[in-house]
């Protein structure tokens, strides 16, 4: 078990439980001297954190860092840079009942199967959602450094509910409160998600993201190429159950003619005719955008009455969650997933 | 970059290029006194070797693995397991006109940008297929000491060409030739791959894999939990561009209520009444059967003429590439995904 | 660069610089439901602060460390166990000269080439030997995991400026104030210590650590055996300049019948009848206690004028240091030794 | 247990048994298009190689090397390298009497209770001296690796059995068939080799390496820094029982005012005036040379009868040993020395 990402040069230790002290991080391994706009970054954190608007969690937390260490004068000084977030608003009363009564599509029951009955569970403890906070400190950081190359990673809703937003990816969709590129998809999805609000119920969806800039040649075969790193990382979002790369799934349907992108000359630089590929050949980046999506499952908190069973009775239960929770955290996992993929290109940048 | 695997307990170094003198593997952290069978691992060789039939490539290689060290008395010693595979029947002739002519859809271009021109594309080199038999010479002792522990890992071809298998799981499937459960689905399959050769072309597919037998409370949060293991080694296998968990994709079309798999206890053991977690939550293993799924692009290696773009001139080129392909390598890439089922699931046993 | 640990099973996060908030730890890897006593914690971290007596640094610090996860209801939950210590005491003034003149000895132009102007070096930054006090929190709860195995490691000074405790170990001596067997000897090393400080000068010495309790069988050959990865930990201690275990450097003039370790059995147990090998032998340890010795340096920071050279000017400069050190760290670094030693063989336990 | 070396960026992996089919090594992170002179390896692995004169074993190995991958026309190619050493001139027999009676001084009890009756203990299986003929195939290549960029690691023998060879290092040590810089030393040194050969028994000695030209810069502060990785790999060749650099143990005995090295500026550079850091200040590397001394043990195997215990019957035994034995292996240690010298240096030097 693991909670230290290990790249190439970089290292991300993320620590904290729901309702412990606090939820933070560690990384290392950024280069001396990178400026940290400290505002830019609480401006990342405002999109991950919950109780702005009616599509997440009431639970309402600052998400505002501390930073403990590595930073001199707003700038990185070498040494491991640590910030942590208090946890203010925990309210752990509403899950005592759920000590012994496990929730369906949560980790309470593979957790207690691992740790026994020392797990702090509270609020999911260290398998919450809240722990993207601080994923979302080094992501943050991470961009802005990647930025300076003339390096982004944007991410946008590709669908909730099964509804699509199919319109061409567009690097401003990012930072819309809603970030799908057709208004008219997203107020489709808006509605499902109240509609499945309304109901006690949750849905789920599939965020898209798109880094552009990236050098070609970057990564490497087997087992530590640009597919393996990016897909260990987007696997530490809670919720994620599928990734793929370029046309992906989709690929599987096809041709070798079609899903095969053609080379061509485009200002002097080999480029590909299409991106099938997504950016990457052999595990190694071909210098064409970097395209990978997530299915992000719906938020398996939900109101509706659940069957589950008494772990110490071993009796049928019928459970039903009254805490605060978000009916879809696609939105809001929207910056996580640029997160990870920015600490995966940060890395991989880096290691050269 | 790396071609080590390092697991919390098992560690796989994989080397060889397509035209050197071998292939081969070492891998490290096996128990000592563990009995391998040769010649059952040879039957599981012989399901990805090449030449076997006329869906795949009629380039023949035995594949029989030399075992260098590591094995004393046909048992495991305690040092390191190395066995190499000796390369006969290479033909680099084939090769030497695409020295400076990039496959599209192969890594050539990529490789290129990464090793420049000391790379050793004959074959795909290090990329090519050709290193997922050192892959399953680890995987198929692998699954011997899982088998001899209950838990077994079947792959089934899922899909070809949109053609789907939709029958639900048996066991038997994996010992198929062409590994469907329905052989009417198989039939269609094989008629699509037939098609597409005879048009020059190639397909992929989906290739699932269950693994049953596993104990719950393997595993963990964030970066080192069984998605992130499984995924990061499922992306070691050339062509494969996306990794889904139980309803992947689908889940994400789904309400909360109906992915959240319900408890219920059965022969007084919990279980859930469905698995549309496929067996993992919160990174851990929870008793159900573990199930993934991976993409398989179109093999690249088509013999219809392909757009592409000398790299010493940058002027265009019509590229006919003539050597010796799988028109599908579906088929021959099932026992490849148990491999890396065995790897990851075993190293998360010996992991405890 | 690494400020992270990756044992087999634990993994260990040291942050902070001396002068900024904090400094920390986060420790990974700890079976869930481990008690851990937070007053003989304090206990065995005062063994290292500052303050409390003639021979050290007049700093005074606390070292309380605030427990910001990973502890629930005074036991681990199985999440990262993250703790800090405030800075309080912090000067950062007398620092402010030694901006572009390196402190002979020190770490100062190693870093700055290493990190550029972004370097933080206020009281050594990262280099400190503040950092030993997030060490000594992680080693603390590791010697309290031993103990309930039966497992002790204990150390004590076996020599100051030359002059040697030579009488044999005794386990009692850790808890001493000043940790030499004999008191005699204890005397004549504090006399130096007072000699050298009167002069203001510095003296150094060799802290030997006994670790009884070991069961034989744990570590491997090469490259991660017991003395590989002891003597990794050790160089983590600011200025430790050697290691050696059992005989050690003087095993190098001994004659083969002299150094080679007779079997025996002792009530029913093989033993060895010496242990020249210092209890590991192949790199595995063999169940006699493991013993190893560290030499350290004199305090590099002394009040006499020292030359240096102006890194701006590269012009000569006498250089006087006035801030508050230890005439002789050798005393404060015993606990240290023990904390490393814990992290070691604990890592060995758990891996088994 | 890891037989693995993961460094920054160079990996490797050492595999092979004593009398197994064969003795090998996989070295990966290599940059592409490096040369390597197969003529001026085996030169190298000459100097390890025994059988050559009469203070070494008489087994005669021609230690040629066969590689079998990630070389194509001379050059790295950036697949991982192979090479294989067959073993050719096994006598298991020898060992036979061996099983169930451990000898003094070897991993033998060690082994067997970490790998049970499993274990191949002919020769002394993976945890022979014969390892170190794969160890300086990935030194000898890494060598010429950095002789390319103006580093050189060059180590002699500082002492046998007691004996010092006091005179200053220079350069050309390290080529001469018995390296000590003084001859009249070297005389004495051979004589008690011989002494104890004729008496049935072994000597040990301290191996002193220099490696100049190392950029200043490198490495960091904690678990990661130079001394951490030249210790950690230092211990693993056998027989090794302490590592220590600059002034060492010596250290310990100094004062500040005499250890620590004043700053000056030499042809515009800045140096030490001395180099009791023996080039290494905050775990960082300062321009100046790296030097390190390493505790040999005698050899283990000694032709006088010896008491051990049969671990059977738990009674005592007299053991003689009767195979083939160097009775002094510090001459041929030397370039092992250098190759993980190298291993450390070539890492750092690729991290950058």
């Amino acid at each position: 078990m693991s909670s230290i990402y290990s790249g190439a040069v970089l290292r991300l230790s993320v620590f904290g439980q729901s309702h412990a002290e606090a939820v933070g991080m560690t990384l290392e391994g950024l280069p001396a001297g990178l400026s940290v706009d400290l505002d830019a970054l609480q401006g990342f954190l405002n999109r991950r954190a919950p109780g702005r608007n009616n599509w997440s969690t009431p639970r309402k937390e600052e998400d505002r860092p501390e930073f403990l260490c590595g930073l001199k004068d707003g700038k990185t000084c070498g040494a491991p840079l640590t910030a942590i977030i208090r946890n203010r608003n925990t309210r752990s009363g509403d899950y005592e009942q759920l000590r012994h009564i496990p929730r369906p599509g949560h980790a309470d029951y593979a957790a207690r199967l691992r740790y026994g009955d020392a797990w702090d569970g509270a609020g999911g403890g260290h398998f919450s959602g809240r722990l993207t906070a601080p994923l979302c400190i080094a992501g943050g950081i991470l961009l802005q450094m990647l930025e300076a190359k003339g390096i982004r990673a944007d991410a946008r809703i590709r669908s909730v509910a099964g509804i699509e937003d199919a319109s061409p990816f567009t690097e401003s969709v990012a930072r819309k409160e809603f970030p799908t590129v057709s208004d008219e998809a997203g107020d489709e999805m808006k509605k499902a998600i109240a509609a499945a609000r309304a109901e006690g119920d949750s849905v789920g969806g599939v965020i898209e993201c798109v880094i552009t800039g990236v050098p070609g040649g970057l990564g490497g075969p087997m087992f530590d190429g640009v597919e393996n790193r990016i897909s260990q990382l987007a696997f530490a979002i809670p919720a994620v159950k599928g990734v793929e790369f370029g046309s992906g799934f989709q690929a599987a349907e096809m041709r070798g003619s079609q899903n095969n992108d053609a080379f061509a000359v485009e200002d002097g630089r080999l480029v590909t005719e299409t991106n099938h590929a997504g950016g990457i050949l052999g595990g190694i980046t071909t210098g064409m955008p970097v395209v990978f999506r997530v299915a992000v499952k719906p938020t398996p908190s939900i109101a509706q009455p659940q069957k589950s069973v008494n772990l110490k009775t071993l009796q049928p239960e019928t459970l039903c969650i009254t805490g605060r929770h978000d009916p879809c955290i696609v939105p809001r996992a929207v910056p996580v997933v640029e997160a990870v993929a920015a600490l995966a290109i940060a890395d991989l940048v880096l290691e050269g």
